[in-house]
């Protein structure tokens, strides 16, 4: 069954194994007539990849991205975009130990009871690396957002018990953890580089905060704004949990502290419910926190089982990164822009 | 633009307004030769129906199923089913004061915004009523996941800030919060009590445990199970966040305490994943939470805004509940069973 | 498997069984805003409806359309519209005879091999008067194409070996055959209540020309306005080809006959393309022609077998339409308006 | 909007333009576990491909496919497969003067009118060239009809005046214009060869035969066999129209004349109805026939206009096929593989 397709109107169909000769994506229902250029597309393929600090794996990828079509003298055509990542480390390394063993916190067990079959080579599909795809489709998303001024702005809220206290976006590209503040930031990285000496990982949790979405976006009953959201950021692996507004907090209250009034047909007192009312967006700032788990690759020994269920132990040996948040980030960011590009064609049909 | 269709084998397409003459869906996909009768559709609707205990409002709707098609002698026919329940209170009562009003924590103010037209009677297609449609649809995929063994429980695990600290499932339908833990249960409905009273309602959090899913469920990429359960589940009105296994706890644990450690092919030594691997079932229980904020419908006066933009006050009469997580409780569970049952017969094309 | 949903924007979800409660459909992606009423569709249905005439079957349906949802105040709020039409006439007859018997030309065998059940009372879902529901949808379709001043126009072109030799729309519900030419209506006529005499039925072809379509509707490769419009009609029960522009016999034609040339941006010489051009209509009159089979269901003796495979005859009482081409032809012009209702609501995206 | 998608459990994505970098498609929802290699894909890419003999075109294309993911070791993964077929030939050639033309019978004008852009390089993705994707993309569908034993043959039926008289499908293989007929082969390539000489083009119809479908293929309702197979066949460029078994010639029958009669639970006496009733397959042979329009591209001289309207003539240089019918085939045979394939996959839900 398919799986691989994601949207509305615009669709994005993605494809590719960490492993095999390329990853990529087929954008479709990209409106005719916008700019684009492949370089474009390369700033934010540069912002996703790895091998840019201390912090995150060394492992080389060039992540060249080439348009294969849709666009025409730099401007989209109308017809789909299709996005071409090679892989270039595709070394068909000694893969013997891994082949038939499952690694804890893995897919490799899930995948081979789905399909029978896997790509033992890394992750596969499953790999981290599948997202490269995503963000490449959402810069051109990203176009359509811009037009309206509409900003999405993603960074690191927490890693392991230190939280960012300050929201200043700025802050984001000036350190490796991707955190708008920077006093924060610092601790962070300490907490991750500690994490990584004792061959360990740590998790965090990522913020995310949307300026100027109008009101009126969303669909009412399944494809509330909440629900596409959490569809679409949900599918990144290592992600565990999503709230919006007040989110989890909003359990212990009461309808008298959790209700936003308004003020205007602007503005509201509060904006507890992180900007959506009954599933469409209200014009208020959308806010969303994302849970995400420690990098189950770990160098420390762990107990598990091979194919036939014998006990065994592993060392997940290379080097991985400690924390996964500031590697999420600008896939997260690809997703929403994804998810708010679709909306935003679709309100075309609301009203007659 | 669309919206009202969920699923990708097993499709339900929901229709209906609060005020309107009926809500219903048409369930299309489902195989021929599933036993099913109206009264046991009636079941789950009754558990879903308002009006049973003091926490929950006093509205009497009959919500009696009707199946307009695609049953033949007692048996699904392939063809689509039609659910129809008629709107038994449609009173053309006096709307006049909430006709211009935005009610601060409804769809009232987003709905103008994006329709430029709303049923201002109630909460229209907004309103939870909507829901009695997922409930009707889900006695069916229930049929499906049976066949597996497959069981989806779901309680109130708190109450504002009253925590469950036992699960035994056999509890939950013995009291009004639908809470596993008798004790808890007590409590939970004393917060509620209280909170009505005041004229105020409360939030809280629902858990869910789904036992005897089999390994290899969910789709790689856009299409993870935690993916479309997330989807599911928070276009549920009211829901505000949701988690997996250790959820949001994740952002502060190590790789080395957040990995699940497999003793055989069929078990492993913790399950903080929450019964999911990559975005594909393991075969252990999945484990999710749901942050459910207080009734936006409160007694107590607020601030807000007519159609115009003036300030005005606003008081919500009629019974409304104080507490939503009993009434969503039922179609929680009716949502995880749409999303497993299309899971199932989606996965039969996994191999060829 | 699903099957019940057409449409892109647009999407119609068809239910119902000839011999059960109801037929409907629920109609999503309707733009907020449209006026419609019970009483708009009604008429529609009323000119689908049998027992109209000499030449269509004397069943008596009263084919009330009730809207369930989605309009408020005599329009559309841009939810889901459902409709419903109760069947009337769902006596439990003696269906013995019927029962373990295969009607030739009828989809009782490959109903039961498909589904291994059917609803053996009449076709249930593989009935005619299934179509009702997309008669009432495309009332709704028809609103939109209205404010375009787009034009569907449908009749007889031919029954039997009559043809007509006119085209004056005027005419067409002025006859029981539903044809553009009043004179060879009166000999379509003939040969209808001949073949009734003997207990034989008739085919023939339908003519469809759409008027003032805009130039550029249509979406490139699968979804070419020719591909859309087949899978539309050949949905019909009863056709068996169609053709666009001169159809099959532009395999005789050289190029230099067959190309339309430009007169200027507004015209052509010729329009033997049938005014679609690489999949997208170019502004001039879409031609559509039908091919429609004769009746299945006749009282002249006819061999089949039963369903342990022994021989038997078989002779179906009861009034038939003796031809389907009349009673087609309203559905064929409402599932021409539903694609192009659709086409003109996803056409708002071509360009930014 | 999209429309660059196909099926339903087997999902195609095509891309690419005519004179772009590349062309290609993503196959989501094969099974895992299927024997597949690019060396079998380019078999049929080879069989599709021009310049191979003197009544098609000499452009030089090599197409060789490449399969970037999806695929292990020699078998699918169940992940999304991704084929690709790099452009050799886009030199940036002189193309002003067709840069604002519009020829006559291309879809140069409505793609102007639609996206407002165009790559007017050649036809772009209204080119020909987008077949290649189809093609294959089928390569891998036919290899779950093998299974089954099912077999597309597909030929030129007729060319101009001259049909076959006899089938053969061993001969399909032997002659240039694909016909099953040898003795009506020559003749046919007599045809084309002589309007070539006038620098014209010619029509002609394609002959479809389905063996060993099983019965019970194909969805009620809008997902008819034949609703899906025309959405397919009429979605090729260039064919304007389809019928099935007797197809227009059932317009002059009668019921007795049209009706199969079955003799046993395996047999009918005849097949008019072309091995499809109700919309579900019999399990007798699929009959179908497609019209196909003579190519647009002549070298004759056109009356046409340009962008601006004004008058001009046009003699459009370059080889071209003179008959597009002996590279159609092997396209309708792809896209009746792909349906066919998607129906056995859909078809696992009928029953519990």
């Amino acid at each position: 069954m398919a799986g691989n397709t994601f949207g509305s109107v615009l669709k994005i169909t993605s494809f590719g194994e960490s492993h095999g000769a390329a990853l990529g994506c087929v954008l479709d229902g990209v409106p005719a007539g916008i700019e684009i250029s492949a370089k474009e597309i390369q700033v934010d393929l540069d912002r996703r990849r790895p091998g840019q600090s201390e912090i995150t794996t060394s492992r080389k990828e060039g992540d060249r991205v080439e348009i294969l079509s849709g666009v025409f003298e730099g401007k989209t055509l109308g017809t789909p975009m299709a996005l071409l990542i090679r892989n270039e480390n595709q070394k068909s390394g000694d893969y013997s130990k891994i082949k038939n063993i499952f690694r804890p916190g893995h897919a490799d067990f899930t995948w081979e009871k789905k399909f029978g079959i896997r790509d033992f080579r890394g992750g596969g599909r499953s790999s981290g690396r599948e997202t490269v795809a995503r963000v490449a489709a959402a810069a051109i998303a990203k176009k359509i957002l811009v037009k309206q001024k509409i900003q999405v702005l993603v960074h690191a809220e927490a890693i392991g018990c230190v939280e960012a206290e300050t929201f200043d976006p700025k802050n984001i590209q000036k350190n490796a953890v991707r955190c708008a503040d920077s006093a924060a930031a610092k601790e962070m990285e300490k907490v991750i580089l500690e994490a990584q000496k004792r061959g360990d990982s740590v998790g965090g949790i990522i913020g995310i905060v949307v300026r100027n979405a109008p009101a009126g976006l969303g669909e009412p009953v399944f494809d509330k704004t909440e629900a596409l959201l959490s569809h679409a950021l949900l599918s990144i692996g290592g992600v565990k949990g999503i709230e919006f507004g007040v989110g989890f907090a909003a359990a212990k209250l009461f309808g008298s502290e959790m209700n936003d009034e308004f003020i205007s047909l602007k503005s509201k007192k509060t904006n507890r419910g992180g900007g959506i009312l009954g599933g469409i967006t209200d014009g208020d700032e959308i806010l969303i926190r994302l849970a995400v788990k420690p990098t189950a690759s770990i160098s420390l020994s762990q107990s598990t089982v091979d194919f036939k269920g014998k006990a065994q132990k592993i060392q997940i040996s290379g080097r991985h990164d400690p924390c996964l948040v500031p590697r999420i980030i600008p896939v997260a960011e690809a997703m929403v822009q994804i998810v708010l590009a679709d909306l935003l064609l679709t309100s075309k049909n609301d009203k007659i």
